[in-house]
């Protein structure tokens, strides 16, 4: 299927590769800056790209585009003023990490209605028009959001995008998407985080300090102001996921200082490791969108390792 | 120069590649196996090795060999006793990752007169004879203990041991080499496995993990009994590291929870990661081994990040 055009607003490292991987899929594509710099680059490139805001969004509204959201979270409430006054009607999505903290805005602006979140899992360490392209997203999940407001024709709208993109796709709740951010990303940086300043204490630890060290505080090196970005819009989640991690490293304190034993410790954290090497993935292929607990079947089904790799039925499709 | 005959107790993964090295950098050497597998592999690969310890040991004793314990923690102070009782007089290393309690043990069998320990920094995910390979120090770090007690002469030797085995050798106090190896490995296992365990009480955690995540948990596949036998000997050192590590994060948590910041961590551990990775190493080349403060000079050359690759100076060398 075609899908209505998409409108891309940020046309960063995300919205930039969403440009290329969705005009390489034969999509109408157009998209706005706010900075000159991005959108010559991409106008460079023979794409079609505005930094008239209000111009971008009355196209949206008149050709009934889906509206991509690849601005950064501060610049959200402005934006999504802007898509009330001009393209309300308009399918909404974005590929912002944090999913609750965008439903919330989304609200605030009543714009719920059309809005289906969506999380694309890859990037790299650079940002910005020149640094993306239109393979980023192959075969990357991509996450598409089945809370309770979804609206099954935006959402197979949304999908439509991310296979599009070359992504696979998996359903998700917003709150339990976050909950998994909290615990495989954004936790694992303040960890490196705090090991990389426990080992910078010890006279001796960077003279033999060697790979594995390098690789547990890798991400220590990210900038500092992403982190603060990624688990800072993340807080709900991230607090009570950090209580966990200190309540087990204290349990394994008072059995190592106690009884010079961390078996506790050493033998949950490997039996968590082998079920995480052997967790199953399958694809979702049957369920039908818009049918009854269509949104509850496929958030089951995420959670079970499963991904949508082509377009799901529909209950008009089936009709 | 050419040094004493090495005699390698134990010819697992460390052990048996001290033997296939120092072989080729055309050393005598002979090793002592408990089972007999291990040595039929030696001997099937053209070494000399067998499964009498008390003739083992008496050889050395009659050559004058250097012998090098390569057995796992719970065996030294059985082997300890033999050595004591046939080969009191040789030089005695070992290649345990943890130095202070290999110390202890050997304190408290009268040897640490002839005693120097030694740490190299290299493995595998492998263990046993077949595991080895000549290649295996190449260019790795390798811990020469520079304690109060050690002997010049000695020191020399076991020196020497690391060098023709390819690695590079840096010299430290046996408690400061504990205390690095806390910060910068066995702590890290303990966080990996917390992580995993953290991350697998969350529904959709294994099914949106990827690369990041994966890093992160890869030592929680170490098998539990390496991780305690390491761990559990370094005690006194791991504890007030991990005490560290969860003051941290406890702090982190509090801005978070109460700021909804992690700014104060996100930036240290940013700095702390951006000085490891700038971290200067230089060639110790001129300190005198034997004259005044020589064990001093070397642990804090060590600290500074100097490195050893080729026999140092000696008093005797310099009259």
């Amino acid at each position: 299927m075609a899908g209505p055009p998409v409108c891309v607003l940020g046309l960063g490292l995300i919205g930039g590769s969403i440009v290329r991987a969705t005009a390489a899929a034969g999509r109408e594509v157009f998209g706005y800056n706010r900075s000159v710099q991005g959108a010559q680059g991409a106008q460079s490139e023979g794409f079609d790209a505005s930094t008239d805001l209000a111009e971008t969004l009355t196209r949206a509204a008149h050709t009934g585009a889906l509206i991509v959201l690849a601005v950064p979270m501060p610049a959200l409430p402005n934006m999504l003023a802007h898509i009330g006054d001009l393209a309300a009607d308009c399918a909404l999505t974005d590929v912002t990490s944090v999913k609750r903290a965008v439903l919330d805005e989304v609200e605030a602006a009543g714009l719920q209605t059309r809005y289906v979140g969506g999380h694309p899992m890859t990037g790299t360490a650079h940002s910005g028009w020149s640094a993306g392209h239109g393979g980023l997203f192959a075969r990357a999940p991509w996450v598409v959001s089945v809370d309770n407001h979804v609206d099954a024709a935006v959402w197979s709208i949304v999908t439509a995008l991310a296979l599009d993109c070359g992504a696979v796709v998996v359903p998700a709740k917003s709150d339990e998407h976050d909950a998994a951010a909290a615990a495989i990303s954004h936790l694992p940086h303040l960890l490196a985080e705090a090991l990389a300043v426990t080992a910078a204490e010890v006279p001796l630890a960077f003279a033999l300090a060697a790979g594995s060290f390098r690789d547990a505080t890798r991400v220590a090196g990210t900038a500092p102001d992403l982190v603060r970005a990624m688990c800072e819009a993340n807080t709900s989640q991230l607090v009570p996921t950090t209580d966990r991690v200190i309540e087990l490293l204290g349990r394994a304190r008072e059995s190592l200082a106690g009884n010079a034993s961390v078996a506790d410790l050493a033998d949950a954290g490997h039996a968590a490791r082998t079920r995480y090497e052997s967790f199953p993935r399958y694809d979702i292929d049957s369920i039908v969108v818009g049918a009854e607990n269509w949104r509850e079947q496929l958030a089951a089904a995420g959670r079970a390792g499963g991904v949508i790799r082509s377009a799901l039925p529909t209950l008009d499709s089936r009709q």
